[in-house]
């Protein structure tokens, strides 16, 4: 096996030197050997003018797969130095999905162009696909997928899928259709393997079928085929006619993507679809700047607390090197709350009917973690800060102060941080966003007011 | 389609009333039309001591697909009550990697009974795949796959696999193999339809295989499946011999965990694997509480400063007022970078040798972040603190402390954050775990000591 991490120097070197020779049988027998998406990884790192002579070193079938791997940068210059004839031999050998996927980055004239030399057929379906809303159902299925009629043998179906297979992204499951194309079952090319050849597929289909619309959230879609082990889901229209599938393998790649998305949020930053090295500085500070700058000036609250009790800080000045301890463990304490119910909330396993039981929960867990945290923090802060660092400002009382606040900061915070994207989600926002800075900010503002509370309470100031 | 979201309450009410009223053939006709994972679902929400009398509703077939979606707790409730003859049907049913799945949750006098009524055959593959470590592709695979000798022909291959697939996990992609076990191709069944008759399976079959070793971690598995789209795996012992195959269900099942394990990480809480609701309150709580106590021990450095700088803090006390939200901008920027780096690592988009790629974007990044940031908040402080407020202590020169240090502490944020998962993940390290916290913690210190040289320096103090 071509084992992409370690060899890849090695093997670019290899390839650079063939070309370099002029030895492009030996490249292309090298290149055969290899998987699509090894061979595109490689030429993303070859130089540019390099690129096209590689691609035509490559078998029809194996290009067009490394053709949809590569970025869409090589794509346009891959095509604007086709031929007609190369343009449309690439386009004949890409699976529809895959094609409107390219369709999708490519400027207006490139896409006139694609558009020209597809057949009328597929120019009709990828114009079809293109009117659907991004990140729906509709947006990421395929058309080229296997129909029978219920009234066939499994010997007529064999037949048919003999025939129509090549140009099918997959025929391991086949969808059965009415005339007026409604789905009535789907049945898996096992199933057809294991009956017997006069069996009519009415009989043997599955018509419990789980699908989705075409404007349903690609999320759902994907999290369907994960829930129910599914090679792949039929999509069907408003009037319920089958018009697509989406499959396993385009679903994966939505849930990666999905949870790279809610993982962005999460960190305060717009979400991109790029990979990290793909995306340019400007892109990367516009997706990172907005939340920065909201979060800075909501923290504008703390200063003013922290303003309003001057006379407090003054008073009692090693209150202050506190400070920053509490509000980082606050901040920690909630986002693991937040982090922990969001991605419970993605993953379906809680919902808004569970918010009681999701608080009760947090509330028990803080009770235990404050507890913990107070402790420790009591013993460190009479052994190391009094005896060791020699600080007599910290007198047991001090200590009192700062342990109480955990305790009050580590409540706020997993309650703050476990409700929060609960409520959000019911009110249709995004519960992602409602994640760590957020609920940061808002815990810091609190256990500044807790941490004062108790200092006016216990040291009288 | 049962839509869950909408119809539970619904159907669990019906579904009551219909085992309250003793309507068992109407409940099993409902069941029937519902696919296994929401059963399941169903199953869970039921009183304890109905969920027998439902799964013996179920036809055998559909009674083990729900099985092994129940949670273990029922599952060993379900097995405690079984006969010996219900123990063997339902265990006669199930794949062998999902019995292996429910063999590991069960306790020891569970785990001798299911292995004393299971298949002997069965039984020495469980105790074999039961030796893999957790998180290998050996104990993730399953042993039930199709496998052929090169010198079949396909019509001989197709009569092989109507014999033997009905007890295999897919029929989908067979495998070719010589006498000794050795993996020598693949192909799928797709090829073999559309091939002749007559054709060997040797000369049709793809010899560049795409495999693992039984070792291998699951997540590079997973991605490998993913990166592939393949809708399986071989996998290989240490002499090559192909022992199992991993399934596209179970891979995309282990990047949904893999990514819960990296978000649960990045918010500094210790990994769990069970889901949010179904977690212990003390189990919570010992995933959470060793990072917190961690990071507030070390919360200590950034008390040592601002003690240290107690006077100038004095002379100064406006200063006091802006530094939760230094510390807060300066986490925020680096949990950004950091997060973006740990998910480009995790997906395999980032390495090692990137690392000054990596750094140099930051820098950019954190130039514009900065200058932004820098710019609005002194805005802020003219129009705001002084005008608004009116407090007369925040000068120009104060804003410019302040300013200034923005700019230092996003920039040590971002290279902090970027740098430290690439340099954890080249020494073995999880990089997961360097995430917000522990670098919020890090740049808390970094940002103080530059807040304080930059009173210095500015206001002389």
């Amino acid at each position: 096996m071509f084992d992409w991490e370690n060899d890849r120097e090695q093997l670019l070197d290899e390839i650079e030197e063939m070309i370099s020779r002029k030895r492009y049988t030996q490249l292309r027998d090298r290149l055969v050997t290899m998987e699509a998406p090894d061979v595109a990884l490689l030429m993303q790192e070859l130089e540019e003018e390099k690129l096209p002579l590689v691609f035509r070193l490559l078998p029809k079938e194996q290009a067009a797969e490394v053709f949809v791997e590569l970025d869409s940068d090589q794509q346009e210059m891959l095509i604007q130095g086709f031929s007609n004839t190369e343009l449309k031999e690439v386009l004949d050998e890409l699976y529809l999905d895959d094609t409107v996927d390219i369709v999708e980055e490519m400027p207006a004239n490139v896409v006139k162009r694609i558009l020209r030399h597809a057949d009328p057929d597929v120019r009709k379906s990828i114009n079809e696909i293109l009117k659907y809303p991004e990140d729906s159902a509709g947006s990421i299925m395929t058309t080229e997928f296997v129909d029978l009629k219920a009234s066939l043998t499994v010997e007529d179906a064999l037949k048919r899928i003999r025939r129509t297979g090549p140009d099918k992204e997959t025929i391991n499951i086949c969808y059965v259709t009415d005339d007026a194309r409604h789905l009535l079952g789907y049945l898996s090319i096992r199933t057809l393997l294991l009956s017997e050849e006069d069996d009519i597929i009415g009989d043997i289909m599955d018509t419990n079928v789980i699908y989705a619309n075409t404007l349903e959230d690609q999320e759902t879609v994907a999290m369907n085929l994960n829930k129910y082990d599914f090679l792949a889901l039929p999509v069907v229209d408003t009037e319920n006619r089958l018009v697509g599938i989406v499959t396993v393998d385009d679903a994966m790649d939505v849930l990666q993507e999905e949870a790279t998305e809610d993982i962005e949020k999460m960190a305060a930053m717009l979400p991109s679809d790029k990979p990290y090295l793909k995306t340019g500085v400007i892109e990367t500070w516009k997706a990172r700047t907005p939340w920065l700058l909201m979060l800075m000036l909501s923290a504008t609250f703390t200063g003013m607390i922290l303003n309003h009790f001057e006379s407090s800080l003054a008073a009692c000045a090693v209150l202050t090197s506190y400070i920053p301890m509490l509000s980082g463990t606050g901040g920690n304490s909630g986002t693991q709350a937040s982090t922990a119910v969001i991605r419970a909330l993605s993953l379906g396993e809680v919902r808004f009917t569970d918010l009681l039981r999701v608080v009760w929960k947090e509330c028990r867990v803080a009770i235990f973690c404050g507890a913990c945290l107070a402790a420790a923090n009591f013993v460190k802060m009479m052994l190391v800060d009094r005896l060791l660092l020699r600080n007599p400002s910290v007198t047991p009382q001090v200590a009192l102060v700062v342990c109480a606040t955990l305790v009050g900061t580590v409540a706020c915070a997993k309650l703050v941080g476990s409700s929060l994207p609960i409520l959000a989600e019911k009110l249709h926002f995004d519960p992602a966003v409602m994640a760590s800075p957020f609920i940061t900010t808002i815990v810091d503002a609190l256990s500044l007011l807790i941490y004062f509370r108790f200092a006016t309470l216990i040291l009288g100031i």
